[in-house]
């Protein structure tokens, strides 16, 4: 089983990799691009376990070591890999 | 528009974080995690663009400056913002 788990800031949390690459983007000729919010991409593979144990360690993954709860939120799906 | 991007190493490259997260993980009793790979995901918006526009202007935005095309891939998806 494979875990993607998508990382994101809270909304109010400033980011500035992506306030820099947004004007960086309007700068050569992207005048369109409105905003840029950067977060992380996580894959996660197990070794034998059921789609439900999968997502039990996920949660507990992201809860206890990946995202940091005051600033940041997440979401995951559970995939076949 | 909305772009959903999502940046990840290309096989064969190094992902120390990654590597370093399957360990803590494991040394937390998440036995069962065999690999993290660590990437991006980016959300960009747009301003007034059809979704054609869009997918155009994101597939510029990632070769010219969000990916490093020696090192990393990308894929992405437009939504309705």
């Amino acid at each position: 089983m494979k875990a993607k788990i998508y990382i994101s800031y809270k909304e109010g949390i400033l980011d500035p990799e992506g306030n820099i690459s947004r004007k960086a983007l309007n700068n050569i000729g992207l005048s369109e691009v409105n905003d840029v919010r950067f977060g992380k991409y996580i894959e996660m593979t197990f070794n034998g376990v059921s789609k439900e144990k999968a997502e039990e360690l996920t949660q507990i993954a992201c809860e206890k070591l990946l995202a940091n709860h005051n600033t940041e939120t997440f979401k995951f799906e559970i995939v076949e890999s």
